[in-house]
């Protein structure tokens, strides 16, 4: 089954980073709050509903948000779903966008890691995996030396998703690194997990971003014409139990995700022009998007490789730097996916412009819960 | 604008109490689900999504719940609304029914408080009227000592509040405190926040309690007929930014709470046959009556003495015995409102058993926000 679209009237982001102690979570969404409220035209009586996504901002974050803004009074509601929290919170709005509940919404991720999560984030208690030493880097690592054995592929070709996805930031203003890094540079950064090294692995971000969302009868209110991207539907998936018989790299539950949202939007792996790509380690992006069907299975390396998920290559993969470039503040990631599909959507993303792009997929990945193969999984359909 | 309501299939609730330190959040979740799902009839298989509502337990919550559950793999999500998150939880899942999402999905409040929030729920640290002292106690207590100032009330008529609700739950086998308290009792506990003592305040608890909620399609699937509970709509809002020039129990934040209530379910408060009230204090319950409408606004501690609130009386209020008696496991206790809402309009209550209770609201309020009149403010509407 589908549900109406939600069309965006606007987005905008913060440049992600490190920001200090003073700039407080609150400022860092307003700021991206603002963005996209200006990029919408939105003034703030035009707003119905605050839909907030974040991991660490404390109980009542997002209604801290919206006072700071000056939507004080209106329905906020926090969502969490890990490291697919922001794109939780949009799902959640499309959803009462669908429902006919509100016509104006506006979506904020948002994340300040560098004071909340001192350290890097930790597993929860409950994880025996992690308990034991099997933390999320070591996880990948296993999964890339897995991928190598059996696909005969060399570490250098893991390696190439950090060239890659640093190479595409280098054009984007809000990327947290904004320059090219070598082949050499990243075989040559201190290993975190073997193989792979500090530039195989997202970096700790400050940051957020944000959404105008609306109906067409918000659409209106707004006095905007003419075609917006639009947000046809977000499949979301929880990892499935597992027996220990289902091989390392299988990514189940990425078909999984995958399918929910072909189900729900009625595209298909075929239409997709452009992905963003939840590379919180540059292994994860390349079975993620085989796990997804985009990428025969066994080639996303090569694909890599050879420029095919490079900007002007035939499946362009984070042209916005991923997680891997852009940063990583948790809870703002699904949002600023959502950003960047709607720049490129809209074809105003510069320099990293990935050229008919009309059809886009944001993938988000949240969490372990052991004895599964994931938390959350979030799969976003944008079309222009 | 109204949406269409949705059905309660089952309702199921632990006892709220203080649990060890090994009986896990997920263990207490689990409880509460099964009992709910075993109300409703429903299988494993039968549930297309998980709605989760906590604060304190940690990232991807709901997801540890739902593998514990047998509900690997399904769409769960978290919700974060302070005190209102569990009443959060039921909206969104009210909003993707109405939505035509799914058709019948698990909603679940929970909280494990003795060993997460040890020593009591500290204040957010951008909380300033905390800071200096204006904790949530004392702010009751203020709100205590103006009411009886302008409405000429004595301390033993706000007193009554404890006496009424611990007399309630007496007969509900889910409460925290199963034994009648009286008023020299309440007068004689240790004093918190002058003129509030220990039994004018809701205690730290643990606990957990569920909904199994589904359109007219999911009833088919689970194979009910005949009349159950509906979810009329869920009003939020958040507290408005005060300048100081309002009185301190002017409860605009529940006055626009009700109104959205109002609006979206089509109900007026004469319609309303009993309420659970989100009496975190005993001058809670008082004044956010009067905030609502459903009481003129000075009679409220009048009609608590009179017993127009008691069971049996006029507007039977918190015949589960509240927050004060039944327990106050933040994120549970939206859904436990729900669940007591839902075995009344049954008729099936027992010894608390509100007779003729056809129309119910049940009213939570999470969280402060540094100069606004309140956090978060839930509306709940249901009708047998």
């Amino acid at each position: 089954m589908t549900l109406p679209p939600a069309h965006v009237a606007g987005a905008g982001m913060i440049r992600f980073g490190k920001y200090p102690a003073d700039v407080t979570l609150e400022r860092l969404a307003v700021g991206a709050a603002r963005a996209a409220m200006t990029d919408a035209g939105a003034a703030l009586r035009q707003i119905d509903a605050v839909y907030v996504g974040h991991v660490f901002g404390g109980p009542v974050a997002g209604q801290r948000i919206a006072v700071q803004l000056g939507l004080d009074g209106l329905p906020v509601s926090n969502h969490e779903n890990y490291c697919a929290s922001g794109a939780t919170a949009i799902r959640e709005a499309w959803v009462a966008l669908a429902a006919g509940l509100h016509d104006v919404v506006l979506v904020i991720g948002v994340e300040k890691m560098t004071d909340r999560v001192a350290g890097g984030v930790r597993p929860d208690p409950s994880d025996l995996d992690a308990a034991v030493g099997l933390v999320m880097a070591a996880g990948h690592a296993m999964s890339a030396r897995r991928y190598m054995h059996d696909h005969g592929v060399t570490r250098e070709a893991i390696a190439a998703v950090a060239v890659k996805n640093h190479a595409h930031s280098v054009h984007n203003p809000f990327a947290q690194y904004q320059r090219p890094v070598s082949l050499e540079e990243v075989l040559a950064a201190r290993t975190i997990a073997d193989p792979l090294g500090l530039l195989d692995c997202s970096p700790i971000s400050d940051g957020a971003a944000a959404l105008v969302m609306c109906t067409p009868a918000g659409l209106r209110r707004l006095g905007l014409s003419g075609v917006t991207p639009r947000i046809l539907g977000c499949g979301l998936v929880s990892g499935g139990v597992q027996d220990g018989s289902r091989p390392l790299n299988d990514e189940d539950v990425s078909r999984r995700a995958g399918e929910a949202a072909w189900q729900l939007t009625g595209i298909t792996p075929s239409d997709v022009d452009i992905v963003e790509m939840h590379d919180c380690f540059t292994i994860a992006e390349i079975v993620r998007l085989e796990g997804l069907g985009l990428v025969p299975v066994g080639e996303g390396a090569h694909w890599t490789e050879h420029g095919h998920t490079s900007i002007g290559g035939k499946l362009p993969v984070n042209a916005s730097g991923g997680l891997l470039s852009r940063g990583h503040p948790v809870g703002a990631t699904g949002v600023a996916q959502a950003c960047e599909l709607t720049w490129q959507l809209r074809g105003t993303a510069g320099g990293r412009q990935v050229e008919g792009a009309r059809t886009g997929l944001a993938y988000c990945k949240g969490g372990t819960v052991s004895g599964t193969d994931g938390g959350s999984v979030t799969t976003l359909v944008m079309q222009s």
